[in-house]
């Protein structure tokens, strides 16, 4: 047998299986897996390497506006290198709809931004902020028949909130299209209320951002968003949860019979709220929603990994420079919390950090690893066979790690468009050292060996909440 | 010693006590307890008979508009005379804000239909529709200070609820004035949209007033309105609980530390959402809200009596005539369930309920029957020790009861002014023979031998929630 | 009327109610409760003084014999003196079942040693180590008719303990008797492996006892008993609670609806494991069984005295002596952990703890305290109303406690027979000045004015887990 | 690439992925995953079929003698025989030490019964039922290293079950040496507590066997073990898992830590209590340990299977013939339930009820059928890569399962030694239609085509509990 390029001497790890065996490509795909292999245009020596399917992020901003002359510090460009360097093959970004216009005018924008620039393959979900009967009784249910199959909405945020009616309507219209529904859980209410008492008393530091935000305004919306499902007998996924408490609320659904998938980020396993006091406004550079939480959390977090409360872990990757006027530290953000800007970086640290932190430490086994950085994703957001695996007939994106090489994360190795990482002198033991897309390797080492544009536009399958097997 | 009143061989009985003796009565108060009192001018005779104080009901609406040529059955003279004939010596009814009104002059309106008409003890539980910056800041301060320390907030129904951020501001005037929130919790946005749910079916009848308003629904704003209390760090009450998972959100709040009393009502124990599916539309009789649930929630709340989940017990007595225009069956009402007015009458049927089905029954012993007849609703609402208890220095509220007289309630012996009971046919062992208010007999046996206008208004002391000593 | 002794001008406090009052006592009882007494032998002033039933210790050893020359450190007469001065008018101690004897020859033994000894009224449970088909079949069923209705068995202590087979013929027999059963849960076989485990390592000192005695040990065989209960279907006391664990299993068994009373103790509340570290081998002075656990533990039985799971709160006074061969630091004790005599002295200082950590710090209100030290011990061990309220017709056992006077513990002011307190320079707020007992003050002040002997044996009533009216 | 034996154009299961591919098998072990291979000695046409791994049972009885004359309905010949034709290509029964017998004489005498019998391949766990110092300290150490790496204990059986202290020094040398154990959870005390209860009211039928046993001894033992695992700090397995309260103490032994692994049974989805009230005697048939519960417990155990509280779905076949002497039906078991040996058959059905009952009804998806049924059992018990998938390298062990295929379940296709199935009529859909062991067919439709004797020992490797990524 022929092939176009042959991975050998590796061993290949799924979300169950770990086997030693040579990956025959051909046209893109998977098309062997068997010892021995030899005759093929290319030959890459995978010999001390895990060929693992390459990532997918199902949780990345790129591009999207923030309002008041803040700028994201990725455009699709940087923001699918420095993804591609993290390991990855596949992003989910956003579409964000502004108020007053409709999901149509919504993608034709964000494709626009798009169209050309993506070093992977994307897909993007759509973020409803303004659910009219029209989108959700017309353009919903059109736009998943093409393929954008999953949408998100947010319970905090004063221009992004939806009122639980308007959750109630766009959860009942995602029913009926098959749509999935990410949810954003905070009560905006609750964060105002403690923000207004904040700034009465002058405290104004970038800690109060994680003082504002309470990890019962969490649970309180955790709860709510569930709930809101159940009455409407639909499936969501909560993302970027944060602590023990949200987790409960997800386990208790399941118990009551909900279809729920529950993701986390690197934030919530690494980050405190302490780093939001760091000297000076240092702290501005952790500032996230929900924000990070104390060490107890860490450990629920990494439990919630383990023991399949996470289905999915993503970076929730929302970059903005700290030095700029546009960024973290804007005039008005310098003297209140409340005009910080809101996320932080992560799509290329997200895999490393996960190896690093949970397979080379012992928390979680590397087919886990493979789980929660690739394969659940794929499942849960109607990608999968084509992504996700390593198994015949599925796209041939691999990511070869060295499991013993050892980096230590500064923000000069980092190809994204901000101006720092969170995780500045980190020092992580595994590392991807080749990405191959579709067949072809774009990152090599340190090199990109691929282009702008070679990116394509996923089309996704309807899917509920999938169980991933627990 | 002389005494105007002596009560002579009853069993006493108190929240925790049992015990055999006379009860000496001089200016309205129990001045001595003691075997073998003789000098008095009046001697009441209670051989077989127990001796316990008069109910308190904390939850009582009392002709309170509903719009729509709606109309309450019971004005406060019929109101409180019903309520004197069920062992009662003290009601807490409550006194609605209209929006665009302030509470001074909703105080005024509801003092004005009472003035004159009260057959016992009043003091009013103020609800909250407007919140305005002059409400919360200026007025209920006030308003605690004269004696008014209650409250109530709803989060249903679309001319009572308030938001979040309304609720967040007004706990957070509550705790700074003293005040106590009652909180009604179902989350509007569901209820609506299932009512339109249904309608769009056809779905009208009585019966889908209870497919409205879910267990998921109350769960949610139950653990909603107990996460915003948390948040502004103050006590609740969570009135008229149905079922076991709003249960859960109580004991969960106060396993995080959270101030919390819980309430349940005799339709809770008794009646399930089959009744609202009676033939015709006798399940109009029903409709009240939350819904009656089924058999398991009855189990439950008797559960939550049992080992202090409830530490209140109250009729959530809300009467409408059932034959009238402006009652059950109005013209609307008669052809969809969303115009059927919510609520029952029951405020002269609790304690028997809870005697016969409780004591009489052995699912709770006397002395928790006084507690959550009267003793911890005068502790809870300020009103103790001046009323709900037996001690020197009370008030002579009593209630002698015959443990053994078996009566079979029917609407005709009952003596609010709605024209049906719930509980109609059902035969109760134990009931109130005698009431004595300030050591006036006021009804004895069938008759009534006070008069309109001897009760008084009571002015309440602040108090958070108080632990009932479980 | 006539009174052979009036409490005038004090505050009177049961288990549920608050008032001012004073108290008239004829022969011995409360014969009235009214203000304004004045016509008696003997007028006490108690104002400033908090009137209150005498407290009802339920856990007490004295004079039991633990083998191999270790001597208990009280008899009788300081054991009921010790418990007159904590406030104290009714103790329940246990008679020993020795193995090979019967309970009859058991109970001759012990009331030779109490006979013409007691201080104040006494009670005994029976401790069965030799549950024979005589004793479970014959004798039992006869010593509860003659008032002995509780009995105690042990999980633990290689000499005392009772296998599964013989606690649950020993449970079944006391539920065809009406006996109800205590018992002691801790896994001795858990324990013999973790001693022999440190033995091994030559791990010897006081502390490894704490070590030896994990709280899984604890809730491992709380479960098992309350799992025996449930298959016998009979009622329990877990008795010495010292953890969240075991107070989860008494929780878990409730909701399965077991009946289940639970007991925790001073220890409990202000020691933990590191006490028993104290340099020398002053940790022997904190040995016993559960031993003390962590911070967290205490604050979980803070709560469990507050929400009720747990009814009584007793001593379990055990006391050895410190310096003595025969006791703490007998010639093996002081080499090996595993000789330490287990228990601490505790009886008379129970209520001052109590009073000052609960009530005096806010955690517990009055008359909780005087539920949790008096009034439950008697309703779940058949004593009430005879004992444990001051209501009409009870007994007048009543301690008048000073609540501001400041006292700081030292074992010179205490009258118990060990060498030491655990409590040692503890500062207390709260103090019993005046104990009387049927009638009579036994003690005032510093003075001890009644007499050895006029303890009464008690006969007790058959009852099963009582409810505490949570 | 040439082939031994290629599986042609059916789809490919693992525990994670689903792929549509031929498989090439040379020496014994799957060598290629690719499309369109061609070149073999032997092609099977797969159109159609799914292809899984072979199907591991790692709770199987053969051969075990019970004492009093009571024979096992299946020696190896006919056990294996009957687990190839359910799908299986490798089991694990027990090796069980009677009493005063070396386990290196117990294996001796089972390998003697095994030798040249066994249809597939075979590997020992041991019975501990005498755990000597020599047999902990000596043997098990030993034979771990051999590859016996697992062994169980019973908590109830007059004659096997161990005492407390003997659990935990198995626990601690089973530690020591790298070995799992599993345990059997059932109080025996409480067992024969209730048969005692039952025997003197004169109950003796069948199922008064299912009363003897409730859940409450299940959950006791269970929760006893977990808590000796816990104090010993070691990996166990709780085996037939039958109802919901047992399945609650895993979960919560592994938020506390514990590495715990569940396993059920088909018996306890598909039966009930009810079951062993079947008329005449037939109620014997049903008759196992734990006995099967209720609807309620079979929907728990399902839930289990989703959600990862199981991990293991074995047959726990322990066969018994109906109508012999030696049989459930004896002469003693005829009058009294007590003496019915305790056991169904199981190991032929076991795969086609979980595929009907969980696949084809959409309660379970493929992967998760692949995982409980085969790779979960290869990871859990040490021979995975060898068994358990269908990776390159690993065994050719492998099942071709026809998913419309119905079959009417009757014991006269059954080729166990039983003379009944306690599944008799059921109808199912997905049958296994081929299998092949180590690349050779050895089932064929009906046809057995390998032989007696090709079933080889398998060496296990030292896990823990591993977790099966949840």
């Amino acid at each position: 047998m022929h092939f176009d390029t042959i991975i050998k001497n590796g061993t290949v790890f799924t979300a169950s299986d770990t086997f030693r065996s040579d990956v025959g490509i051909r046209d893109g795909k998977i098309a062997a897996l068997a010892a021995g292999l030899d005759d093929a245009d290319e030959i890459i020596d995978a010999t001390g390497l895990y060929v693992m399917p390459g990532g997918i992020d199902s949780h990345v901003h790129i591009a999207q506006p923030s309002g008041d002359g803040i700028v994201m510090a990725d455009d699709f460009a940087s923001g699918t290198l420095s993804a591609a360097f993290g390991g990855n093959t596949t992003i989910l970004p956003f579409c964000l709809q502004e108020k007053g216009t409709t999901l149509r005018e919504s993608l034709k924008d964000y494709h626009a931004k798009a169209d050309g620039q993506c070093h992977i393959d994307v897909s993007f979900h759509l973020i409803l902020s303004d659910p009219t009967a029209y989108v959700l009784g017309q353009e919903l249910p059109a736009l998943v028949e093409d393929g954008y199959t999953s949408l998100k909405v947010f319970m905090t945020y004063e221009n992004l909130r939806l009122r639980d009616d308007q959750i109630l309507d766009t959860l009942d219209s995602a029913r009926r299209s098959g749509a999935l529904v990410m949810v954003h859980c905070e009560n905006e209410d609750a964060i105002r209320y403690l923000i207004g008492k904040h700034e009465r008393n002058g405290d104004l530091a970038p800690k109060f951002h994680a003082l504002s935000g309470p990890a019962a305004a969490e649970r309180e919306a955790t709860h709510r968003a569930l709930s809101l499902a159940e009455i409407v007998d639909t499936s969501i996924v909560i993302v970027h949860v944060s602590n023990r408490q949200a987790m409960e609320e997800i386990e208790r659904a399941r118990k009551r019979g909900g279809k729920v998938a529950g993701e986390t980020c690197p934030q919530y396993l690494l980050l405190t709220a302490d780093d939001l006091d760091a000297a000076e406004l240092e702290g501005a550079k952790f500032v996230c929603s929900p924000p990070p939480r104390d060490k107890e959390s860490q450990i629920a977090c990494w439990e919630g990994l383990q023991n399949g409360t996470f289905e999915l872990f993503s970076s929730d990757h929302c970059p903005f420079r700290y030095e700029d006027e546009g960024g973290k530290l804007n005039e008005k953000g310098k003297r209140n919390f409340r005009w910080i800007p809101n996320g932080i970086p992560g799509v290329e640290t997200r895999l490393p950090i996960l190896f690093s932190e949970g397979v080379s430490k012992g928390r979680i086994d590397i087919n886990r690893f493979v789980a929660l950085s690739s394969t659940n994703h794929a499942k849960q957001y109607g990608l999968y066979p084509q992504k996700g695996t390593i198994a015949i007939g599925s796209d041939a994106d691999i990511a070869l790690w060295d499991p013993s090489k050892k980096v230590t994360i500064t923000n000069d190795i980092l190809h994204h468009g901000a101006d720092y990482t969170p995780y500045e002198g980190l020092e992580v033991q595994g590392w991807p050292v080749r990405v191959i897309l579709r067949g072809a390797t774009i990152v090599d080492g340190e090199a990109f060996t691929g282009a702008a544009g070679q990116g394509a536009y996923l089309r996704r399958a309807k899917v509920g909440v999938v169980s991933q097997n627990r």
